[in-house]
């Protein structure tokens, strides 16, 4: 059993931004050289999250849309009194700053849609994204 | 240290709909002889999720109505341009398409009322689970 | 590879509270001495949830107020026909009962602000917070 962790960055350009880092995260993976075990990406930041769905364009701006509307930017936060970004974090509390997956046969065992999505709520900013994969060679 | 995978098929019946997996998922942490560690449960497909509480009737259909409140079908969704299931991804995105738990003493460190539940969002169709373990025999 | 568990309780004192439980986290995870590999935090309960986020006291409160106005207590619910915390499961549900981080140099590899924050939603009750580490010493 071997242990094996790789990290990368993103550089995002607007305040709420959803960027597809599938081919970073296989990569990773490649690299690690681990055939069976398990995945996790994670990205060590309270005003981001990583979720896992489709890439397609439409609905990259259907799942931004539904963010905003379950986490407004102008709501009243008292969090808001030392900062200004509560939406942020309440959407990052709640969509996650990680997700796991298994490898099986050297790879992420993904569905065909399930792209691997950084999702940017407070930027631009430069953000990490880690990858921690456990298993066997 | 071992690595033990194993998968099972749901065929769903409605278009959205909850089943219990909870026994599947326990034959396979059983199946894989390991005492101590961790396990994935993880379904492969972008329109389809995992989520852990109680298999009670009236909280299932609770969950559904939710789920159906907070990602409606018929909103206007920009991915329904090139197909019409926008609603199931969003909530898949949301909900997750996997959960982790412990594993101790051969089971899964799981509450009385922790079922593991695979959620069909865009069905009729036949979905994967697939369990992956990692740990100590 | 080492397989390493360890749980601590936590006495909530209200119907709905959030508690910051990093500190137990890392106490168990310096207990384990792994240095590299993956830790799960995991309640297993289906009225409570792991979250990560920012420890700050108006963040706190915002949460808890946009837990309530998704779940809403008073909301008509089928599961309240045979008990009456539909809106604890709902939300438990939702926001999750586990979250896995990597460890990287004997740490969980966590943001500034990303905070472990156990989720009371139906108390006050004891709750059990279970956190397995699975790595290299």
């Amino acid at each position: 059993m071997e242990v094996f962790s790789q990290e990368f960055s993103v550089s995002t350009r607007k305040q709420m931004e959803i960027i597809d880092v599938t081919r970073g995260v296989e990569n990773a993976v490649a690299s690690s050289g681990i055939k069976e075990g398990l995945c996790i990406i994670h990205t060590p930041h309270a005003t981001a999250a990583i979720i896992v769905n489709e890439g397609e364009e439409g609905l990259i701006y259907d799942i931004t849309k539904k963010i905003e509307a379950l986490f407004p930017v102008a709501e009243e936060y008292r969090h808001n009194r030392v900062d200004d970004n509560a939406h942020a974090h309440l959407a990052s509390a709640f969509l996650g700053s990680s997700k796991v997956f298994p490898i099986k046969n050297s790879r992420i065992l993904r569905g065909t849609w399930q792209n691997i999505l950084l999702v940017e709520l407070d930027g631009p900013r430069t953000r990490r994204v880690v990858v921690t994969v456990v298993g066997e060679r």
